[in-house]
This record gives C-alpha cells, structure tokens and sequence, in this order.
C-alpha cells in the first residue's frame, strides 16, 4: 500500500523531504559525464547520499524525455534502485481520456514500476479513473500548482454543478471532488499544493482533511516552509511529502556534488522538523 | 514553419486526416511480433500504407511509455520515419511549471523531433511559452476534450478576472487565451476540440477564428464528422487535423492489418471529403 510505504519511510527517516529527480544532462560534473551511463550514475550518486533523509521521490519524466534514450533508461534504472520503503512518485502530470490513461497507468505502475504519480485534472474523472484502480498505488492531483500565474485559470470561480450557493474557484472544485477520488479508491488519492500559494495551503487542507499533500515550490521556488509545516499533515498525521529539486541536486556542480546534496537535504529536514516543534 | 508543413501535406494528400499512432504490444499480429522491434515494424507499415492519405500523425506518448523501453525507441524511430512534409504531433498533453516545461519542449521538438505537441492549460501560461518559443513549432491546448464528461471542470463558469460581464465556461477562457498565446508566438498555438462535442466545435471556431485545430474523438468515439468539416477550417481556409487512431491502426488484427489501416483511412478520407462538397 502506498500510505503505508510513505508512513514507514517518514518514521524511519524522520523525514517529510522528497528530493525531485530532475537530471540535466548539462548540469552535470565532468567525472560524471565521463561515465559509461552519467544520467544514471548521477541520480544513483544523489540516492545514496539521501536516502536516509527523505521519505520520498519524485523523478520529473520532462527531464528524462529531453536526455532522450539514455534519459529513459537511467530513469527507469533509478526507479528499481531506489530502496524500499521510499516511494517514487512519477511526476508526470498525466491527463488524457480513460483507454489513454489506462495505458499510462500500466507505462507508470507496471512498466516502470512507480509507486505515485500526478496528475492534472483538466479532463476529468476519467483521467483518473484508472489510475486510482491500481490498489497499492496513489495520484496527486494537481489542484494548485506552484508556479506565480497559478491562478490563471485556477482560480476561476463559478457555481458547482447542480449548486446554487456562491461560486467556489476551480482549484477548491477540483480538491472536493479529489476527496470523492479518494473515497472510491481503491488506490489512494492525494493533492498536489504549492508551498508557494500559503493561504491556498490552509483552505485546500480544510476542504480534503485526510489527503496526503504533495508539496513542491520549496528550495528554488521560495515557497512558504511554515504553512507547509502547519497545513501539510492530515488530521490524522500523515506527513506532506515536501519536495526540493535544483537546491538538492545542484547545491554545488562540482565533484563534492553528493557530498553537498546530503547537507543541503540534511538542513532542509532540520528545517521542517524545528518547525514541527517538539515531537 | 509548422503551419506550411500542415498546409503542404493536406493540399498534396488532399486530406485532413491524421492518424493516431497508439501501439499496444498485446494487439500486433503475431508475425510483426516476431519481428526484432514489432512496435517500430507495426508503425512503419502503418505509416507506409497511409502516408499518401494523411496530413498528421499522431503518436501519443502513453502507449510509448507503456511499453517501455522498446516503446520510447519505437517513438524514437517512426518520428523520423514519417516522411516530409508531414507533420507529427507528440501527443503528450504536457503541462509543468516553466522550468520543467522547457524540459518537455526540448524533449519533444529537440531530441524526439516532433512538429508540434498537446498541453494541458491547468497550470496556465507558463506552461505553453517555453514550447512557443520555438518559432517552426507548434502547440495544441485542450480546450475541449472528447471523453463523455469532458464537462466536469471544463464548464466551470465564471466572470474572467478583471471582467464584469456574464460567466463564461472555463473551455471558453481557455480558447481565449489561446487566441492571444497564438499573438505572441512565434511559434504556432491552436486547440484540441473532440469531435464529440459538435455544439462547443462550433463556439469555439467563433472565438478563435485563425487558430488550427486538433479533433479527436472520430472513430471509435464516435464524433461528429459533418461538425468537425463544417467548424473544423479556419477562416483563412486551413483544414482542421482530424485524428483517427484504433479505427484505422486495428482495422484488422490480423496479417492484412496495413491493407485493412490504409482502406479504412481511405475511406474517412473520403468522407471527410464528400462532406466538404464541391472545392
């Protein structure tokens, strides 16, 4: 089961941190890039400096596509190392109609092998579907991304179908019917919430009181580590999965690349847990 | 330029129709199985059999990841395969924050090579620009999608920020905004429509007179095809790609399947034709 995957990984690393795994190519250091499989060789290099500090994480497909064959063949390498229990969310951001999504699902869950993925929900329920139908897996679903111009079309405020009461943004539709997802499983149904958005933080976590959050926008993005801190548990405790990319995995290009990762992984898990105040 | 290339293969194919390429390992016939890379082989004489008939092909990404890495080489292969000057069209309804965005554009127009890719508008401009700044390229944004609830999130209504008048359904603001993404460019922006949908086809040609569309959902789904001729062109005359996947790729199961793939494209074709009525 994925929550109990992430449950066990947050207790035994005491740990909300998820590094995202988001290679590029260029970024990285010549002894590396001298190696017979760099892109490989480098995230294998940042998993064994990290995971004992994380509970999560979250390679990003973008990143793989653009390194082309060798891209897709370190990401799938990286999945099958990264050691039990740390879950690996696919960062995908999938949506496609259902015989679509179906074959996505199998590409993360089967062929890959991931533990999560996200999602975005412009489709509708029928993107969703069929991931959600894979019991021991999760979705995030993107209801308010970290970006500055989240608001775009997100915050689009109009009365629910079959509502008459006032108009509630596109974003909060999007966590209520994330908590019907839920409900009906039977995979498991988390958020994706921007650590840059605060206020959205705390209403989203009203609205879905017991859906594991996927928290990015803190590290380079400058999102808001206390609301994620305060808004990011469930009411029943279940850590958000907090996510840092660029600020893990390029603390510093050159050959102590690893070695400056784990610090930077080592501060940000301080960070959070001196927020979360005494145990 | 990606509109000159869409405009030469339907003047010299005399056709709007493209054809999805969506290969599941489970439904080649058993003596391209045998073969050394049955995926790229299906393709190929599927691209063989009706690249005289097309003006697009459609390859989408989640049948490619499904199969895994003999899936991504397949992508690889048919992408280059695919003779000029038709265009592909990666369908991966991509939509990431800007930085991961740019990843994808390089992944898909860089190192894949495609002509132009799906977006998914949740995440708002930022996502869409980093793919318009390739000027040859171009990008289709869901604005109405052709599965049956296409409606959940996409009629949203509400007044657009900074406007006072009447609501207007999310799919609609999505369409506006793609009018003024097409503005900035310098690539190329135009809209996925399903075909299933002929009253919203029919809109959104209205509020977005000059942009190229993508209709899915003929087919299998079921679309309305005389809709889809009548709304699909431009106002400058540019025909809609009208795209067609499992209805022509397993015309037939069995070893006539390229024979059968090409007298079903065949005969969409014409049909599409005999509805556009005397030229």
């Amino acid at each position: 089961m994925f929550l109990e995957k992430l449950i066990a990984a947050q207790r035994q690393n005491r740990s909300w941190l998820c590094v995202g795994l988001d290679p590029v190519g260029d970024r990285l250091p010549p002894s590396v890039r001298r190696q017979e499989a760099p892109l490989f060789a480098f995230l294998k290099a940042i998993v064994d400096a990290t995971a004992d500090l994380v509970c999560a994480y979250k390679p990003n497909l973008g990143f793989f596509l653009a390194e082309g064959t060798a891209g897709m063949e370190a990401l799938r390498r990286i999945i099958r190392y990264i050691p039990d229990p740390i879950p690996v969310i696919l960062d995908g951001k999938f949506g496609d109609i259902a015989h679509t999504a179906a074959a996505y699902a199998r590409g993360a869950f089967e062929t890959l092998g991931a533990d999560a993925v996200t999602l975005s929900p412009y489709v509708g329920s029928e993107a969703v579907r069929p991931f959600l139908a894979y019991p021991d897996r999760a979705v995030f679903v993107l209801a308010r991304t970290s970006n500055p111009g989240a608001g775009e079309f997100q915050d689009l405020a109009g009365s629910p179908a079959g509502e008459d009461g006032p108009p509630v943004p596109l974003f909060l539709q999007v966590a209520r019917q994330a908590v019907r997802w839920a409900a009906e499983g039977p995979g498991t149904c988390g958020l994706v919430v921007g650590a840059t958005h605060p206020a959205d933080l705390a209403r989203l976590r009203q609205i879905a009181p017991t859906l594991p959050f996927l928290i990015p926008g803190v590290g380079a993005q400058g999102g808001d580590l206390e609301a994620t801190v305060r808004f990011g548990p469930t009411h029943e405790g279940i850590g958000p999965i907090v996510n840092v990319s660029r600020a893990v995995l390029y603390a510093s290009t050159g050959e102590d690349f690893a070695r400056a990762a784990r610090t930077v992984a080592e501060g940000l898990r301080a960070t959070i847990a001196s927020l979360q105040g005494p145990a």
